[in-house]
């Protein structure tokens, strides 16, 4: 099976087709950067051409003459993944959805938007039309597209009330284009949406999603400080307990990230405090500070009711990854890890790390809630040094009972629960007989006997070599 | 001290007031009689008069010519509290509040309303002017006023979500009228709320609050059966436990309650039935019905949505104290408990007092968040024969590790922890020089060296003679 690149491109010649090696190869990016391994490995990565429908039904079309020519096809949002899942390894056809940003409908509790909305955008609509916003939204809501975040994201914001993406409720349907000689329109719901949520597109192409809403209100963003790590996250954890207490983004960061690479909070914070960063509903605001009273620990150092809070990223661009992103800024030799401090024991596991590593490996928790519980999903960040320092590190973490979620992977596997998941492998070989949709993400595809117990990165042997 | 209940009608002749034997006698009661040990002791129970409060200006008014003639004040809202906790023990004022019934202000996230106001025409007036509605009533949202649910009141409906009462952020702000010589009027926030919440009015006039708004939704009501109670306890602790699936309300009830009391859902449940009571946001629906059917023991037996549900109460009022309501009007010899089945296995310990008592105490389990944790709030049924055998059914209970709040006593601390509130105490000291108000529902105030260890029933001194 060998691509016809050019007998797809002249096909494809009449939609918005781009084949400027450069315009490509910046098309073809996400931020995968944010890992010194993937970087080292996918930096040359870049599609033949990118097409970028205006409608489903020159999804349609771009599939259906992809599928024809053999050409790969990877699909994008904003690329605002950090595991390389928007990258064409296998070359090919990036399928970007820029164009498909309409929000189609908004109603109680839910609105369905095409794939390729800005969830920013999506919220805007939403807030003005009803006074509704997303329930979760990655930190990057201001670039990131609804499809993207469906299709690679996990949660964040707004996880610390709703859960993750995979919840049952969080998505209500997932509209796909599959990837055949004549290809279909189908739409997911129930327990099938799992069958696409977090498949990095392999087994078909989101056009559409529904997703529910929450009520809209002007968060108040507020810094909490503490003398200590441990002080940050055992109140950080009574806080995020409180079940009367709204509130949309609760972490932890520790001394010196908040000093050293918040750079427009650093006059809140000093060089030796621990940070608490809460998004607090208004109505909520005053149990939140009662609460907050009652443990001497805590400090509240900065207030966007209160302070001066012109020119500050807002709360929720100091947590998940935009942490590691605005640490990256300063010192680009940071990377990161993604770690569950799972039950019963999750600050216990969350203090050992920080002991075992100290300052190689400064701790950032978000607290979101997982089966109906609070849990701490860590990104702390590494002073990276070594990929085998790295890799110890991660094992170190496993070792003692933190499961890593690897952001130094590009497979589903590695950087999921180093499994396959069978019900998207099955989904993958009725979407995509010839396995053209975003080509070695998904190692059973390729490999259905790998030997996940090794540890070893996966290279995917279809992987464009560097030029 | 004497009351001078004569002068005090006297001077307050100018207000709504009631003197008439038999309406202040009604107006004397609330729903204790769905103890029998309470309604052994407090069926004579009456006031000397009423008076029905216009304005704060008359509420200050009333009381301070009640403390001048040293007459008890015993404040009711619709008084549909089950504890006694609205009656007036030593005679003497019932100050009724439902003339204190406007709806004053309705914010994003808030509503300030007069302490007599009904729970239902505020969710009313919020759903009309904002689409919101109360986090929290009492199943006699109907009837009962906001300011008798948080003087008397724990948690209810909207519970699963949001907790109880007393989770810091269910109630904003308290206005009270003190009992002194010249009334003062007091605004409590903050950790100063729990000083009134759940007082019975010991320690202040509530006359005015401000609680949260959650959106409004047109809640779906579900029935789901189980042949066992062990499947419906099961399914209902998995459903509470789904972050992303809003719900207002999850209860179970063990056959036969559904099918002998519920009469009007009689033909959708089966004797053998064991039940789980749902309310379900319209977007969850999808989402809830999927984890149902993941469940093999599950079946839907009705969906007002879906069903005819014309003529049918709606699910909140087969649920808490609903519940006994219903059984009471088939078998008026029936009442109940309350237990905390508490951590870490409250399923455990719900199937095992079912296996001790049987169809004795037939099991009723409010799912409730507590502590960021979903527990399970008993109001188990009880066929009762005597009052000795009631006292060992509670002795089992707490024995076996599931606390009781005692629902056959009418003191604060018989019904609560079995112990006084010191700052509750501290701040009648402060409001209430006099003792005035709602006296007997306080045992620290009469007894400080009462001994809760005896279990026996507390019995007021002061509690007028029966006639």
């Amino acid at each position: 099976m060998s691509a016809d690149i050019e007998g797809c491109k002249a096909a494809l010649a009449h939609l918005d087709l781009d084949d400027n090696p450069k315009t490509v190869k910046q098309k073809s990016r996400d931020f995968f950067w944010y890992s010194p391994t993937l970087k080292a490995r996918l930096d040359h990565v870049t599609a033949d051409f990118v097409v970028a429908p205006r409608t489903e039904a020159e999804v349609i079309e771009a599939v259906r003459t992809a599928f024809a020519h053999d050409v790969p096809v990877t699909t994008r949002g904003a690329g605002t993944g950090n595991y390389g899942q928007a990258m064409p390894l296998a070359g090919g056809m990036v399928l970007h959805m820029k164009h498909m940003a309409a929000v189609k409908e908004i109603g109680p509790g839910r609105v369905v938007a095409e794939a390729g909305a800005i969830m920013a955008e999506v919220d805007k609509a939403c807030r003005a039309q009803s006074g509704q916003e997303l329930r979760l939204h990655p930190s990057t809501v201001n670039t990131a597209s609804i499809g993207g975040f469906i299709a690679g994201g996990s949660g964040g914001v707004g996880s610390i009330r709703w859960g993750g993406l995979r919840d049952a409720g969080n998505i209500l349907s997932i509209r796909l284009v599959t990837c055949e000689a004549e290809p279909r329109v189908l739409t997911l719901t129930g327990d099938e949406i799992h069958k696409a949520n977090h498949a990095y597109g392999v087994n078909g192409i989101i056009t559409e999603v529904a997703v529910p809403l929450a009520p809209a209100y002007d968060w108040v963003d507020v810094l909490v400080g503490f003398e200590t790590w441990e002080g940050a996250n055992r109140y950080a954890d009574m806080v995020a307990n409180q079940d009367a207490i709204l509130l949309k983004e609760l972490a932890t960061v520790a001394a010196p990230v908040g000093h050293d690479y918040f750079l427009r909070h650093k006059k809140f914070v000093g060089r030796e405090t621990h940070l608490a960063v809460a998004m607090v509903a208004p109505h909520a605001l005053d149990a939140f500070l009662t609460v907050t009273a009652r443990d001497r620990r805590a400090e509240v150092l900065f207030r966007s009711d209160r302070d001066d809070a012109q020119g500050l990223p807002p709360a929720y661009e100091l947590a998940w990854n935009h942490t590691t992103l605005r640490a990256l800024r300063v010192d680009p030799s940071i990377t990161y890890l993604q770690v569950l401090y799972g039950a019963p024991d999750h600050v216990e596991k969350i203090l050992r790390m920080t002991e075992i590593f100290g300052d190689e490996v400064p701790g950032h928790v978000e607290f979101v809630r997982m089966d109906g519980r609070v849990r701490g999903a860590g990104l702390p960040l590494v002073r990276f040094t070594t990929e085998e320092r790295l890799e110890e590190i991660m094992a170190i973490h496993e070792a003692e009972g933190c499961p890593i979620f690897n952001p130094h992977r590009y497979t589903l596997e590695e950087g999921g629960m180093k499994q396959t998941d069978p019900l998207q492998l099955a989904f993958k070989r009725e979407t995509d007989p010839k396995g053209l949709l975003n080509p070695g993400k998904m190692i059973a595809w390729d490999d259905p006997d790998y030997d996940f117990e090794t540890n070893q990165l996966y290279l995917f042997p279809g992987l464009a070599a560097a030029s």
